[in-house]
């Protein structure tokens, strides 16, 4: 089988040019126009390859060899092509065209291979306020009722939208995903971090979808007239809130595994040049690839957060605001993917935690799944400028393509 | 010489009631109805015990015994009557009925008192965007024709709104003051910080107006996903901010000297909950009773500052946007000011730094200047709640009255 970087590269190229923001980067909102091209693209490449389509009552799109039925055992491999406002061209379309290439190549060679490309709908989550809805519905977490309820800026639900795109809500249960007839997902996506292109790692395994737990705290002080008030006699928020997000730091360090905080949004009050902060609100965004190390580090920050609070003399209130559960990913496919990794001469292939959430993490509780990912270069996504390597995708192809193959 | 805590709680009622909003605080911008009430409810008092008036060409009022000629050497004893927007009762105005009292009680038992009282024209500085106009203008740092290039928001100078309130541009140069014509100098007002008042201190004499450098500082740093990158690979702009403030924090304390720093402003960009931050403005305002001081610090905020960034892979860029010398009071008059205290039942009046600017900053260089302090409610200011008590109002004019009077 002859993965073809060129192919592959044709594809980036002709979906990145379905945008609704024609030079300004992927604009595919799900149901749009650009969207549905893109997707098009997709299942008419296929169908040429000697495909036939199946639309779900959720709008995922399965696609298999014409001579593998859809009730035949099999591997899913695939991702999503709608993309967040000004996006780049390879979040979700990278892990779309890889299982591409790989029913070309076979169709080219004539070998069968047991293996569906599936297209989730609407993973981004801006369109209608909550992601991975394809595959949230696909493993019967979201009901046809709830779709319903869910609304496009334009007031059209999920179903009214989808339902020129083959959104069905009478199929939505039927159609749920059965485990028994998969035999393993295998989602290849960009990193959307600095590390690997840092490291020049064309490749990596992902062992799970990190966890997030996200917080926010309110610290109050008191405001005093810049000049007129004695560093002694000040309970300053900003001074205590930027011990906390210091602490926070060293917190994440000390935790290791993997585990990343971040303090993304700060407001401080009244923010006046020459008056004392009285308070600061900001958040925390706390990820860690195992639930032992949510659960264990909580306590942590609480306990940070108040000690800081109390010797300064200030309020401190933490509420925790999301709580997503990590998703491991199954060890026994991780081992067979390193070990195909170590066939196309990656032999010592990094394995990592994702922190970013993916459709991934909605299969995983019901069928073993493993990730893939290539660089993402200076870890720009979405992002007009978000560039991956053709080639680190066309590896990632050639693994994937023994592994599903049986050639692993 | 019997000076009245009955008359002084009047004067402050009345003026407190000339506001352009009426029970929410005094506003009373210079040149408006409300300050011009003000203005005369004083010029009225001491009219009609004894006095007579003289307004400069700046729009300052000068008030003496009409025994004393305006040609006679004297004290200068005032403060100002123009209020920021929703402001207190007592800023400024404590320091101008301090002298009015001293004028009604002097005219009661007939004794002759070297002082002129001062109403100091526009100090708050909102109105034309600059503060101290009247002071500046009075010692020949501002001329008639730079007053003509200060506006209101109403688009008029300050020469034109200050027209039907004695102001001529053609006595500016004129009246300037004559050193030779004055023995000193004592302003009194409220702390404005909380200092006093949690350390219960009735008076306190003021040392050194503190100088006052600010900064802006821009810390840049790379914007990443908070999920996809690890703690090793971030160069988080507000990480690196914070370590800033709490190090502004340390130096400060150990500076001493009643030095103080606030980060009053600090903006974080995007200021996204799930992106690790790249730019982090933030200001920092540093005063000092003396120069020496200030210089000294100004190269550890920058190396403190260069320090983080470096360790960090930060760019960091500081900006001095203001320079104002510190202020010394003359030294003889704060030991006779002290003495004066002593004789009042003060024997160890506390000595201090004003972290706050007033007219006394300007003229210190110029005639024998000295503060006095009385507390603040919990170092509120600028507020509808500032509240100072009568009572420290009326033992600082009977110091004062001993000073002026030759009695200390």
């Amino acid at each position: 089988m002859q993965i073809s970087v060129n192919r592959i590269h044709n594809d980036i190229v002709t979906i990145g040019g379905f945008s609704e923001t024609p030079g300004e980067g992927a604009t595919r909102p799900t149901f749009s126009t650009a969207w549905r091209q893109a997707r098009d693209y997709v299942i008419g490449q296929a169908e040429l390859h000697g495909c036939h389509t199946r639309i779900d009552g959720a709008g995922n799109v399965h696609i298999r060899q014409r001579r593998l039925s859809f009730d035949a055992r099999a591997w899913l491999c695939g991702s999503h092509v709608d993309s967040v406002p000004h996006g780049g061209d390879y979040d979700g379309v990278a892990g779309v065209v890889l299982p591409l290439e790989i029913l070309r190549a076979a169709f080219e060679c004539e070998r069968p291979v047991p293996m569906e490309l599936v297209i989730f709908a609407e993973e981004e989550g801006p369109t209608f306020g909550l992601g991975m809805l394809g595959s949230r519905a696909w493993v019967g977490e979201l009901s046809a009722d709830e779709l319903s309820k869910l609304f496009n800026q334009q007031g059209e639900s999920y179903l009214q939208a989808g339902h020129p795109h083959g959104v069905r809500p009478d199929r939505v249960e039927d159609d749920v995903l059965q485990p028994t007839g998969v035999i393993g997902l295998i989602e290849a996506h960009i990193e959307q971090g600095p590390g690997m292109w840092r490291r020049d790692q064309r490749l990596a395994v992902v062992r799970a979808i990190a966890g997030r737990r996200q917080y926010r705290c309110t610290v109050v002080g008191e405001a005093n007239h810049a000049g007129a008030t004695a560093m002694s006699d000040r309970r300053d928020a900003l001074v205590g809130a930027s011990e906390m997000v210091v602490g926070l730091e060293s917190l994440a360090k000390q935790t290791g595994r993997g585990a990343v905080m971040t303090v993304g949004r700060l407001v401080s009050l009244p923010n006046a040049v020459n008056v004392v902060p009285d308070r600061v609100e900001f958040t925390i965004d706390f990820r860690a690839g195992d639930n032992d190390t949510l659960d264990a580090t909580h306590p942590l920050i609480d306990a940070m957060i108040r000690s800081v609070a109390r010797r300064r003399s200030l309020g401190a209130e933490l509420v925790q605001t999301e709580h997503a559960p990590a998703r491991e990913m199954d060890s026994a496919l991780v081992k067979r993917v390193s070990e195909a990794a170590a066939r196309e001469g990656v032999p010592d292939v990094p394995v990592t935690v994702s922190g970013a959430l993916h459709d991934s993490a909605i299969l995983s509780p019901h069928v073993p799944t493993v990730m893939l990912f290539v660089p993402s270069r200076d870890g720009i996504s979405h992002n007009p400028a978000e560039f991956s390597r053709v080639e680190d995708i066309a590896l990632a192809a050639r693994v994937v393509a023994r592994v599903v193959g049986g050639t692993a």
